[in-house]
């Protein structure tokens, strides 16, 4: 059945207050749909709904809502039940949504909590924002390294039920270092009397709670785990991230290389969300940055005037051969945000891609000042043709060179490449792309210089 | 250890010839690891690495390489041992690769191979490219409905071996159709006499080997599985397609709709290994499309001459007006199109979005005309302060409009909204920018009409 019969369903069990059947069907509904039911049902229904729910599926639920919905729930929760939704969440979703709350109200749900509930809280709301530590989870499996395969199987059913994840499980040494890991899979299918010891995997591949989201992210797919854990900074096991994270993570990162490569700053939540106030603050600032650096080539512009008096037709070919340059430099400095995300290139290969950049740009180039250059022969005759053929040539491979470097430079400034936005490297290629145009029309048409 | 340091000793013990290093260093290393190893090696030396490991570890390392780095190694192994190769990979990678192949080598692979491989091999080769057909695997994990959890785990523990994943278990019915699923977790949990039947969740989220990929990917990350079920357009079980392929697609998916927004066409295997003729067709043709469209607003500075002519300090305020236009352009699209993408925004949305973008822009614009009104002010006096306002309003509100409506329109079109550019909005905005920017000069300064 379809998500949406089911909803319609659920929705007029609703209204019969018919228990049984309201009960049934939430044990039939996937968790993300219960969770998208909660979402765009009134926030009265909403709450009911959850009533009926077991505490533990209840938090389930609230895990898949977005911050500003769980906050919204939250409101119509007493200090003790919000509480003990928080100690039932994953971990890493209780402390996003504990680190929200008023102050006031995180001291109420922290009197009302167990001390180790409590300091486990306390400890993962503090990692900063962005790194491994603010999506970690501190429920994990670990076995001793002296366990068979099946002791070891007996323990992890013990301790499971809270375990985010049972499919990757960890051995400690004394000084709870990380000593090796196995997944269930292997523990299925080893012989029941072979010693985790034999079984488990010694090189570990981990990351600190220092780390970046994103680096953790790249490991979890480079390697294709279940789940990356997470040390101290030291050798010390504190969490894991599972791959539904780093997933998250990776997609949450590719929004926000997209919204810079257009002069949008970071945006929680998305655009359906979003205040009208804080869509206008991250976007109003690249916005006039970038209008007064066009200045440049409005003063460039200027410059030219009696260039421009003179032969008025060349006004005709000023958008055309703006763009371009523009254009081509969007592409190349795309092409290299995107591959140094994806780790497609580094910044040691600069050198070469930039040689291969000039070939392309430069093929492109000519392509287009070919195609331009009868345009220009109609319109003012051969002299105009080889000035605006010429310039096209040179202000499409200027655009490419800009396009491609700006990402390294930026790099070089300690700054993100993604900065390197499409407007960033127009406003950059237009500037020069003024000074070109009209210095090449200066040349061949026989002008006296600017004054 | 970190892969830098393994690497050194894998590529010293290979000089010394050392076999029982080399293999302790490959038990030792993780399997991307070994791949890249074999990546960034001579040709030579990495199939000389790749006979140490035994078949199955082999097909695993196959398996993180690159089409072009598998084809490569592939032109050294004769018919046999790659039809091997193939047959121990992951069934959607072998039937990759198998694609890339000659069809005179893929015939003389099929001929020696068993019946049921071949078969195999051929059905999976034969899906679309970008449909879930074409990323499935045909490995996954049934078990009969009237087992008990334990026999369960006993049969899984026999067949196990040979599946991609055994995290999550199919229950068929005798037509072959998906009748209940349950995961690893919750059978390693349930009491080891309670039988399949009663453990498995009957509602199962699937999708058939038609879907497109990106769909797969986003129903894997909604209901956060590991794998996701594939059928063959009716109801019977084909496949399943699991979520580290899911992450891959969702990363690929981001790269496309990154490129589409700078103009570049789809690049398979990234900007590194892009020859230079890809790159040059994936760029030229919206570059030259989008120049002869910048036409448009040459015509539209040519017919406005006169008022160019009698005030050319307009001139000056030209690049900023028409980029600012187009940057704010470029932000409303780019906003929309992820929002799109990654299932924040609907289509059925647009109307509010419009009314919400409008009172945005409406600030922005006004933010940028009283900036600009300075400047016009000290340029060109009281007059030309009002022209660039009144201007820099309308054209950042116009350019927004646009941004937010052609992703919507292009969908109304068939067409994919991440077409939706920031050059074709700039390019568009632009037109309209002169259009208005000349309009609003020639009436406020009393000019008469252009003729």
């Amino acid at each position: 059945m379809s998500y949406e019969t089911l909803a319609a369903s659920l929705r007029s069990a609703m209204e019969r207050q018919d228990h049984d059947a309201i009960r049934l069907l939430l044990s039939e509904l996937p968790t993300a749909d219960i969770a998208e039911f909660v979402r765009t049902e009134q926030p009265a229904t909403s709450l009911q709904l959850l009533n009926y729910l077991p505490i533990d599926a209840r938090a389930d639920v609230f895990g898949y809502l977005e911050p500003s919905e769980q906050l919204e729930i939250a409101k119509d929760l007493d200090d003790l039940r919000l509480g003990q939704l928080l100690a039932r969440m994953n971990a890493d979703e209780g402390a996003d949504l504990f680190n929200l709350l008023h102050p006031a109200r995180q001291d109420a749900i922290l009197r009302g909590m167990a001390k180790e509930e409590r300091e486990e809280l306390r400890r993962l709301a503090s990692y900063a924002e962005g790194t491994a530590g603010a999506i970690m989870t501190s429920d994990y499996v670990v076995v001793p390294a002296d366990l068979t395969a099946r002791e070891a199987l007996d323990q992890i059913r013990l301790t499971a039920p809270d375990a985010e994840t049972i499919y990757q499980i960890y051995v400690l040494d004394e000084q709870q270092r990380i000593a090796g890991t196995l997944s269930l899979r292997e523990l299925i299918l080893a012989p029941p009397h072979s010693r985790i010891e034999a079984l488990m995997t010694h090189e570990v591949v981990s990351a600190s709670v220092d780390t970046p989201q994103e680096e953790v992210a790249k490991l979890i797919a480079r390697y294709d785990i279940l789940a990356l854990p997470i040390t101290n900074g030291g050798d010390r096991l504190v969490g894991i991230v599972t791959y539904d994270d780093a997933m998250d993570v990776a997609e949450a990162e590719a929004t926000e290389d997209m919204h810079k490569g257009a002069t949008i700053g970071k945006l929680e939540g998305g655009l359906r969300s979003a205040s009208l106030l804080t869509l206008y603050r991250k976007r109003v600032g690249w916005l006039v940055l970038l209008a007064f650096a066009n200045i440049f080539s409005g003063a460039g512009i200027a410059y030219f005037e009696d260039t421009i008096s003179a032969y008025i037709v060349l006004v005709f070919f000023f958008p055309l051969l703006m763009g371009s340059g523009g254009n081509a430099g969007a592409q190349a400095a795309t092409l290299m945000v995107r591959g140094l995300a994806v780790g497609d290139v580094r910044f040691r290969d600069w050198g070469w891609l930039l040689g291969k950049e000039l070939l392309v740009a430069g093929a492109l180039g000519l392509t287009m000042g070919l195609a331009i250059a009868s345009l220009g022969w109609l319109r003012g005759g051969p002299d105009i043709a080889l000035v605006v053929a010429l310039s096209m040539l040179v202000i499409v491979m200027i655009g490419s060179l800009i396009g491609m470097s700006l990402p390294f430079l930026l790099n070089r400034l300690n700054l993100d490449p993604a900065t390197a936005s499409a407007p960033l490297v127009t406003t950059i290629a237009d500037a020069s792309g003024v000074l070109v145009y009209f210095g090449i029309a200066t040349a061949i048409l026989g002008l006296p210089s600017p004054s």
